[in-house]
């Protein structure tokens, strides 16, 4: 059941609809000149295909070993794989080059890693929390801290963690109850238990950098009290190598439904020494620094296990030959049709199709606006495009693994009874997507963070700004004939989700409670809606190629999906509105002892 | 997590909604009074609550063993349960008072069954297939066989299984190659692999009553000439005791995502033994018997684990202190409030109770037009008691299966990232749950089964008498204030479901991919316009009880969940309404290449 990397919708989305190649004059960009970005994914695909695909089953069938000195072995052929990735450079791709990245734009990044993800998820979030905690301390981190560990995280020699649950405290950090007792030379003793630490501890790296959330002895109670702290395994000596194994220790590894490969470890802090990041008590802003990152990374993940799964679906709907067409046989000289030929069948692979090449577009759209957030000179598109960045994360988690766990489903639909057996990948993918839904904040917690925060930011200027787009987009394109379709399904799209934007503003403010039951049912009419836009994009780049006399079947096939998204997602619009704007009374109604 | 059966839900639908009492002139509802029926289902409740729920996380982790003498050990526990089943007679709860059962309505079984199946899906699998061999060695054995097979199954010393599936032969029974050979004593040679077969070995039962599909030598291609076999584990002696050992043998086991305790069977017949049931090339009518049995049972499984994980996740989300409620705290002396004080953990937990007690109600309102079908003196009523089965088989098998298993992964999302672990019961629940949409025919195959099958049959009689029912409804409580919002919605949901209905009339016939592009969203419309009705019943029921001066909490509560269902559930139907009828053009058109 091979994986094979999208290389070529990447290269399409990247090049023809959001035409990367127009900001060459940005610093970063320079280096990824479209040729280069099609060589490098290339490349990409290649590792994840050939390196990272093979190891998947193994790693979910032997699962990661804790021993009683408190090591952990990661599966056969990860720590060979993990080699590779270093060596191949793929870790410093969107780095600073001040650390030894490459300074690619987090496009491009975005894509690798939506390739690595579907290829091999437990392996693929090694690398990925490292980046976030590199981040975070990029973000937050002294010239010296910066110094020290950076280097180090951008080629993955070392793995980053973030450290943030306790037994009593998830969503809720206020509950937060780890401590950090001040030194007198200038560090700290930190003491406490982590639970669900992802890579918290594995024989991949020498040396692991925890972030770690506590609080400082006497610091205010709740939020504002609670501080970041960088907690690293071995302690560097004076030439910056692992020194003095530090008192942090993995205690035992979580069994759990999926994601195997993963070690999810219990991190027992026992007066471990640590360094203060960033500002005494302002820990959480440096941690939300690490954490959307990796929820954005999460909505990739998401992507990618409903890719990798459809894949699957995809291979066996072709090879299975079960019954005949409701049309008449279509294998007339096999004993019977291949199942791809059964509507329903369709239907699940059409559906999961329809998501994906658009969800993928919307994660490299927003990415796009993360990178110019960072490198653009243009003061209104910074601004813009921070507001996307903070608005579309929620949305792109919580939208993306909803839907990439519901095509994981489908998959294993397709397969039949196959799909429920261990000897076809289906059930993996499916177990492994689950996670997605749940963690770096439940996607309950991400539509409230939609529609408690991100929405009001100010003054809902965010979602206004997305609307203007999209009204520009449609005045823009109202006379083109041949993207009618999509302009009118977008257009009517945004009148809904504009409706229930205005229904928020009135009926949230008078009960939050009417804001929280709507919170779900918004998110998935905002991803519904910002899909219907990127397929729109999609449309126009395709439609382009084929009025430029482009015959490859690619891109006629883009307008057919692009068409079934418009037939049989966008319907649901209608119920997520109808269902938000009955508010809160009777979701609310119930005493809790009648459930 | 002590699961709690919902013995008084039962009894509530039973007594107060369908009125069972009004049956007694029936023969076997005499025995089913229903003061009689709710001791059996408090008694019943317990027997799951205390035997099977303590063994379904152990049957989960330990699995069945096979050895390689081709036996099949069970996990630990479920042996001496099988034991304490049979001896307190629970078996022979729905079974022939000829044969040693207790000739019980069906109705008062599907109860009992759901219970059991909350309580260890895995387990009461083995008692759900035993119970569908035997009704259709009733249905089409000889008397001699009915005599020696009937009496051991009715008190489960014997089990039963379905032996249909072939590793070329799914859902296309046509393909299956197992063959007979015609002895001279009448009986015959079987030789071939079946697959998937649950319960196809174990410790349970002294012996094993194969019910296997075969093709006798010289028979039709197709499914035209298949023919019905029993093959016993061991062949019956002269006094009907386990006697010489069959070539039938268990030659491996299936891994698999869930049901761990069930042992799913490679099942090899080397020239085994067997005799014809039924008549020779009819088989597959015989098998449908036991496979419509089945599909209600897989209906009931869905709903069970839902109701078993929504048990969980209510325990969790009251226990669980994590924020605070968006309107002030709820648990001020507390660090937090429990998470159910949440609007978006309780839409999920609403969505669950919303479903669960009406599709509970649709399950025992079709058992019971099963039950009438076969014991009502009335014509009239028996027609129509047939047809509903008919119709109502794949609605409740595909809608209900696909809603346990979104109400399990809700559940896995109340408990946040608890619920991925393996220390919470939500992740067994959720991985058990998934079979249900898969076995004795995809919810993909129930769909198509209802569009293509049982809409058109005799006319379409079944549909337009299930229309006739609501309409008669809706006119008798038209002048109901009290139930307004709930004949509105009904008679809403049905005007949809009819419209839908001609479309498939009109469109199904022009082309027949249509029917199949339009059968899911067709099903799932059947199925909410379906638990609409119930709940039209429920709230006519709790409403007459409120108007009789009845102050308990539980009856206004009905009228809450149910006002709910109509807020949150009923207006999918719209989407699906608008999916189906733009038919298969999109859904087609993509050459299998490009997918």
């Amino acid at each position: 059941m091979p994986y094979h990397a999208p290389v070529r919708d990447h290269v399409f989305l990247l090049r023809d609809v959001l035409d990367l190649d127009r900001y060459a004059n940005l610093p970063g960009f320079a280096d990824a000149a479209m040729d280069t970005v099609e060589q490098i994914l290339e490349e990409g695909g290649k590792f994840a295909e050939g390196v990272l695909a093979p190891l998947n089953s193994i790693g979910d069938k032997e699962g990661c070993h804790w021993a009683s000195d408190n090591t952990v072995t990661t599966p056969k052929g990860f720590k060979d794989a993990y080699r590779q990735m270093v060596e191949g450079g793929w870790p410093a791709l969107g780095s600073e080059p001040a650390y030894g990245g490459q300074g690619l734009p987090a496009v491009v990044n975005v894509a690798f890693s939506e390739m690595t993800s579907s290829a091999n998820m437990a392996f693929g979030m090694y690398p990925g929390l490292t980046h976030g905690a590199y981040s975070a301390i990029l973000e937050g981190g002294t010239e010296e801290q910066k110094t020290l560990y950076l280097p180090k995280m951008v080629s993955f020699q070392w793995a980053g963690t973030m450290n943030l649950t306790e037994p009593q405290c998830g969503t809720d950090l206020g509950l937060l109850t780890t401590k950090a007792v001040p030194q007198a030379d200038g560090t700290y003793k930190i003491t406490g238990q982590k639970i669900w630490i992802s890579g918290g501890e594995q024989d991949l790296t020498e040396n692991v950098i925890h972030l770690v959330l506590a609080r400082i002895e006497g610091a205010p109670a709740g939020v504002k009290g609670i501080s970041l702290f960088i907690v690293p395994k071995f302690i560097p000596d004076a030439n910056g190598n692992p020194g003095v194994r530090n008192t942090v220790a993995c205690v035992g590894l979580e069994e759990k439904m999926g994601i195997h490969g993963n070690a999810t470890c219990v991190i027992q802090h026992d007066e471990s020494t640590g360094w203060l990041l960033g500002v005494e008590n302002a820990g959480l802003k440096l941690m939300f620094v690490m954490m959307n990152e990796a929820r954005l990374g999460v909505g990739v993940q998401g992507l990618a296990q409903g890719e990798a799964a459809y894949q699957a679906a995809v291979e066996f709907a072709k090879d299975r030959l079960q019954g005949r067409s409701l049309t008449g046989p279509k294998n007339p000289s096999g004993p019977a049709d291949p199942i791809i030929v059964h509507p329903d069948v369709r239907r699940m692979l059409m559906d999961a199709k329809a998501t994906l090449e658009a969800g993928r577009l919307f994660l490299l759209w927003t990415a796009l606006h993360g990178d110019l957030a960072k490198r653009s000179p243009d003061a209104a598109v910074v601004e813009k495009a921070h507001d996307y960045m903070g608005l579309m994360t929620p949305v792109l988690k919580g939208y993306l693994t909803d839907k990439g766990f519901k095509i994981c489903s489908d998959a294993m639909q397709v397969h039949g009874g196959s799909g429920f057996t261990e000897h076809f990948p289906a059930s993996q993918y499916l177990r492994d997507c689950r996670i997605s839904l749940i963690y770096e904040g439940t996607n309950g917690v991400q539509a409230l963070d939609l529609v408690g925060r991100k929405l009001a930011a100010n003054g809902g200027r965010a979602v206004m700004s997305f609307f203007a787009e999209i009204d520009g987009f449609v005045a823009e394109n109202a006379g083109d004939e041949s993207l009618k379709l999509f302009v009118d399904a977008l257009a009517g799209a945004k009148a809904k989700l504009q409706e229930a934007t205005f229904w928020l503003m009135q009926n949230g403010l008078a009960n939050p409670d009417n804001a929280g039951a709507a919170s779900t049912d918004y998110m998935h009419l905002f991803g519904l809606t910002g899909l219907s836009y990127m397929w729109a994009l999609i449309a126009k780049a395709a439609g382009a190629k084929i009025a430029a006399g482009e015959s490859d079947p690619f891109y006629a096939n883009k307008l057919v999906v692009g068409r079934y998204f418009i037939d049989r997602l966008l319907p649901e619009t209608d119920s997520h509105l109808a269902k938000l704007k009955t508010g809160a009374a009777a979701m609310m109604a119930l005493p809790a002892e009648a459930f």
